[in-house]
């Protein structure tokens, strides 16, 4: 039989996503899954449906730190919360597609996480701040940007994250298995059962 | 040592509450921890947070039936939406008030449950809606609605609202171990956690 394929829609500066970075690749493997990474824009979702996490109430906003760190704790992750939050994504989002074109791109998303959501680098939000990453992958970071600032992956970046929202994407991070959608890093037991059932 | 006690507070026009009031004895029965439960009007929280539901992206929404319906299949629950949603649930949270003064509260708190989020009878929001599980369980229906209309119950679900947003409460379900919060019937893992941390 054909592999299985979760598609992940992901992006850099979604908190939950972190968690799911390290949660599903477990999952997947045990089900000789494959994962297909999906770079996509939350923000520009989140500004299609006037949504702003600033906004949410205080209590909630207060309750959703306390449970971030559980998790944290929970799964014995490095996570903390970046000193800039939200940044924009756009640069080191098409970067992925650039190292996706050569082979690098699930090293590079871990070394991106992990800058991001453990070393509070936030300066990954710029070319010079993810040339260490780059470099350390054995990529020019010169060429890294002229081919990131092309039409091209500019294009596959837009495409992106439209196919999500036309699959029904609100937020991050978000599951397919086949037509199946999942979102949050709180479902993870549930793709595990959705792969398990056609395995 | 002392038995732990797990705050719970629902609303019984919570649809992610009837899931938790299903999953959550288990646990505490694990643990032989006792459940306090908090009748709260969940209405009165989400305007105060300028909060709808309704007016959630309709993805989101989309979403939010599938994953219910996954819910109920996995842990094979006769959860279905009821034809009236949302309705007001002021009296029948009033009248769990009336059932805790005469020792009746969880058996009324379980019928309440099963009629709204299996049987689809929303007249539950109605002193004559209810007067069915009133009278199964032994009391009359006359003398409840005079108890669950006195001054003494109606500020007594005021003071368990205003309690609960005092300690953070902003949605349903909510519970407290100690003062450990947390929110969701996707967080009984983390509830089962905690109550082994101390038991």
């Amino acid at each position: 039989m054909a592999k299985q394929i979760i598609d992940f829609y992901w992006d850099i500066g979604s908190t939950n996503t972190y968690f799911a970075v390290h949660l599903l690749p477990p999952i997947a493997a045990r089900h000789d899954a494959t994962i297909a990474w999906h770079p996509f824009n939350l923000g520009y979702v989140f500004r299609a449906n006037d949504y702003v996490l600033a906004e949410e109430p205080r209590a909630k906003l207060s309750h959703r730190g306390r449970d971030l760190r559980r998790w944290a704790e929970k799964y014995a992750l490095k996570f903390s919360m970046p000193s800039q939050f939200p940044i924009k994504t756009s640069i080191p989002l098409r970067g992925s597609l650039t190292m996706r074109k050569l082979d690098l791109e699930v090293p590079y998303i871990q070394a991106l996480f992990e800058a991001y959501w453990e070393a509070d680098k936030p300066e990954i939000a710029t070319y010079a701040g993810l040339k260490p990453i780059v470099e350390s992958l054995g990529v020019d970071s010169a060429e890294f940007e002229t081919m990131s600032e092309s039409e091209e992956i500019r294009a596959q970046l837009a495409e992106e994250t439209n196919t999500g929202m036309e699959r029904g994407v609100f937020g991050a991070p978000t599951f397919f298995v086949g037509d199946e959608m999942f979102w949050g890093k709180d479902r993870m037991d549930f793709i595990d059962d959705e792969l398990a059932r056609k395995t």
